[in-house]
């Protein structure tokens, strides 16, 4: 079958003929419908110390994906041949302290899709019955692969309580306007988004942000604030900036919460004493999805409509034309970009 | 009446003699049983640059005590003459969004006694009802006392379950002991104590600590794994090191929590990304007590006797000298220190 | 001053000039700006069992309110002379074993406003400083005085997460109208309510109900779940009807739970063993608001505009026409009905 | 192999011989090291109306068990070859809805180990690699095999904070008895259990129950509240008796909580009104295990000996006198039964 492979330790992607997998015990077999294209692929693309570390070529790319049944592994008796399934991407080990305990989501021995194992920038892929979840027929190929990114904004938002909430995003990539719309339809009263891009912030807005800061050389704390109209409760960290992580610690309002996702290059200096314990405040680190209730959590949301998660996707290219897409993610003009598998 | 007090902006207490306070509209009038030292007497003491710029003498110091109502103000009802109180130090003003939203504990408002206004260190003092916490006729003055302090270390253990649990504790002064022994109540398997003094060490064993880790010139880290026997669950960190929290962040298996209660010097510098984020770790800051919460459950704890809070007092003065109280402190040879009000 | 009161031990109100009342201690004095009727101010007129029990005439009537802060008594700070208040019906004493825990909603001394002391159906009230709530000058009195009915259904739709949820509502009165809207602001994805009432059938589509099924002699289990289009997780029982708790128990999915707030006439049967053991189902009765937890979240979802509660008020009535306003809440055929006092 | 089995439709067990099962796909092959006998034992042996429904012959019985891994069945990585392992004996199927939740405890297509497969009392069992929990080797076959009822009750005592609080506990059958047990170890500061049985009630001291009540024919309310000393915070329903649940609540405070385990012969009556919703109470129905929570929190119990099961475990017999060891459950004149495996 046709793949977009890292077939050499070296920058960029190579498409190539490979081998269709089989579905090993506790297995299925998907053919691809759809994949969409995330910020680890383009570390992946770039060849980045990250992944120079921990990639072994030829490997198969991709982990967002919407994929068909199309055949079962031994054991396997669910979903039925045919169905539509989103994917998660993280395949854990399920008997390490963390997974015996339930902590799935940092699960020791954690592989991913596309990183240690061939994944999704294909036409076919097996994983783990586990690893899929059905989500109807009326829910897009589309929309269905970017459940995955949506479930880190979903899990993201999963640490309190946003219901009549003052809340402040900083960075609006994908999964921060993700989180703008989970935040918007769990009733936050105010959204305030924060990116240094004018594409993001509109795509934010389209996502229901009531207000947006454009970052810049200089502190938005007072920009934030006057948006807000009042304390801020929770504070959404999806930039890994430093500056961010700052920020959101002097604007949370004492006894409020933020959750840290983003990821940055480096140690972070932080005012535990006055910014975080005399305030009362609660850090949460949120990494990947919680399982199996992030999931189940995004499902319903998808499932009854309850919010647009069409309205994220704002392009979209065959699969061949791969180094157009990373292109386009670098460029910032986008949010988030889909793929289409060969036939 | 006779009263400790901070008469000048320099260093060091005086006795004098002020006037009995009246109680208003919604005080009690309390005569004081008890009291006890707590390490932000020594700041006073000291006049270090916090006390400068926080308080103005003259001001009758003292906030950990035990008192007697004689008498009410206008508007109370309860508790009867006669009743033996504990008393809550931090004035809450009831009305600001922080107490409107249930987050007393971080009331922009709150005046502490013997800090903000005249306090516990004489024969009598006057403060809201709200304040004062029936404990019962067994329960003795000095336990009571000691229940303000002893509610920080419940407050910081409610931030997680700790039943089966393996918990590390930095930091064993009064606090850190009254932890020790809280987390035993509360299941915790494994309770693994730190701090640089064998004096407090050995008071860490009489309160629980199954072991203890000297604290020395090189990271704790492994030792602490070792004495744990398996995975640390939960840190709580009642130092104020930055070494002690970037080793707790370090020690702590992905999916853990810590507690923050020590307070710094300075900003600290914290790998959050790989320490918080990629783990999926909880910071919870800790500030004072949850009202009424954790006073509820202290009284429940000490009118039940399932901890024995007079193991952690260690020494006694007559409130007159006070000023051995605060040399036997600083020698670090001592648990909780209680003073014995004049007559 | 004008006073709708029980003047008598007989069905019916009076009309009546009674004195001014002056704020005792820790109290405020309230000028009404608007008061609405509840349920049981019904009973008060009717002069029901219940009412024939607990209520001494003289006494003037009403508790859901808003009102000006006109003076304080002793020991009073806030809020400010002039602020517009709504305002929380249950005075809770602050020292029995409940309000020590915190559950000061089920405080063992409640005096219910307008029940147990004077109320709201006046041109004046006095009630203590920590029983009013803020709401800002854009909010109008009459949604100020529907906060405390409306903080009921916040308060039921606390015991669990409706974000993607599928809800049932059994009973659209005022209480269970306002849910509905609750349950779709915190994110529920389908909400189904069930009524006898074609009148508030049709509120209840206002307040966002997705369907309405009309209860008949029959169960309504069938239509309920083809309503739903797929598992029920929570039900909110409003109606006190034996009928709906049975059919409540039923309908929940396993793992899910069930809000009881309706008060109904008798012993109910219950199949416990099949319907809530087996199911693993969680039952919550619910009584009152949450103090403060529940009018904060109130006051949050009111001032910015999250959730509309005028759409909940269907009729207004002079305060001297009271007699209407019961005849006309008698026939079913309106929301919640609010009266303008005295000038 | 042999094996105890219900051979036929009709009372009592046999003794025979039977194929040794071959674990399939993602199951493992135990040899068992211990079993232990269960009520539900003894209503197969009975054969009572639940198992004519329910079982279909020849099927080996028993699912209270312990087992060290003997061999893989397709697609197993884990536990090692000679592990001892405790099991979970409810069989889930993954991809229900309930499951997709997260609720695997209520999984609509639960098969039980020696109901509705082929069970424990046998030398040899095939079962599913998720359902086994390695126990280290310093726990007994006894107390590993008894891990899976003692499970029963942590995951009734999980759905309240116990520590300081006063708990009484209905029925002092073996869960009864190991909630007790839990109840103590969680911090509970008064703990109540009742039972008919004297045998039982002395267990239940073991166990550490500060006093015990012996139900008669009128209610135990009073003493009851007599040996708790003050409000009841929490009840524990492990009976299934309806005068036992009506008790229940009418003991729990004021915003206490019950746990309902035990499973009882119909419906109940129960004052919902008065004694559930104007109360404020919690009423939650506890079925199997949490999975993975209950099992990891148990395991660390087991694992760090904070709780002597042994003492749970009053008789043992070789599994070929099964017939004796229901005779001695049935006379009530036990806790925990055990058998021993055939070599």
């Amino acid at each position: 079958m046709q793949a977009v492979l890292k077939a050499r330790p070296a920058a960029g992607f190579d498409l190539g003929d490979v081998a269709q997998p089989r579905p090993g015990a506790g297995e299925v077999l998907l053919r691809v419908a759809a994949a969409s294209v995330c910020g680890t692929d383009v570390h992946l693309y770039d060849w980045n110390p990250w992944a120079q570390l921990r990639v072994h070529p030829p490997r198969v790319v991709g982990h967002e994906m919407c994929g068909e049944v199309v055949a079962w592994g031994d054991g396997v008796r669910s979903p039925a041949v045919g169905t539509r399934v989103a994917v998660e991407s993280h395949i854990v080990c399920g008997h390490c302290e963390e997974c015996r305990r339930g902590d799935y989501h940092v699960c020791e021995n954690t592989r991913i899709l596309g990183v240690d194992v061939d994944g999704a920038f294909a036409s076919h892929v097996a994983l783990p019955a586990a690893n899929v979840w059905p989500v109807g027929g009326n829910v897009s190929p589309q929309v269905a692969a970017a459940m995955e990114p949506f479930g880190n904004a979903v899990h993201a938002c999963s640490y309190g309580d946003l219901a009549g909430r003052r809340v402040v995003v900083f960075g609006c990539g994908p999964i921060g306007c993700a989180a703008i719309a989970v935040a918007r339809v769990q009733g936050a009263s105010r959204v305030i988004a924060v990116d240094r891009n004018d594409y993001r912030l509109h795509l934010a807005e389209r996502m229901g942000a009531h207000s947006v800061v454009r970052a810049s050389e200089t502190p938005v704390d007072d920009d934030v604030r006057r948006a807000a109209g009042g304390d801020i409760d929770c504070a959404l960290e999806m930039s890994g900036s430093s500056v961010a992580v700052a920020s959101a610690t002097r604007l949370v309002r004492p006894g409020g919460w933020i959750s840290l996702l983003g990821i940055g290059d480096g140690p972070d200096v932080i005012d535990l004493s006055n910014d975080v314990v005399m305030k009362g405040l609660a850090l949460y680190g949120v990494v990947g999805r919680k399982l199996p209730s992030t999931w189940e959590r995004t499902t319903a949301y998808v499932r009854d409509g309850v919010i647009d998660v069409a309205a994220l996707i704002t392009h979209s290219f065959p699969m061949s034309d791969v180094d157009s897409a990373i292109a386009l993610i670098k460029s910032g003009q986008c949010g988030k970009v889909t793929l289409t598998p060969p036939d």
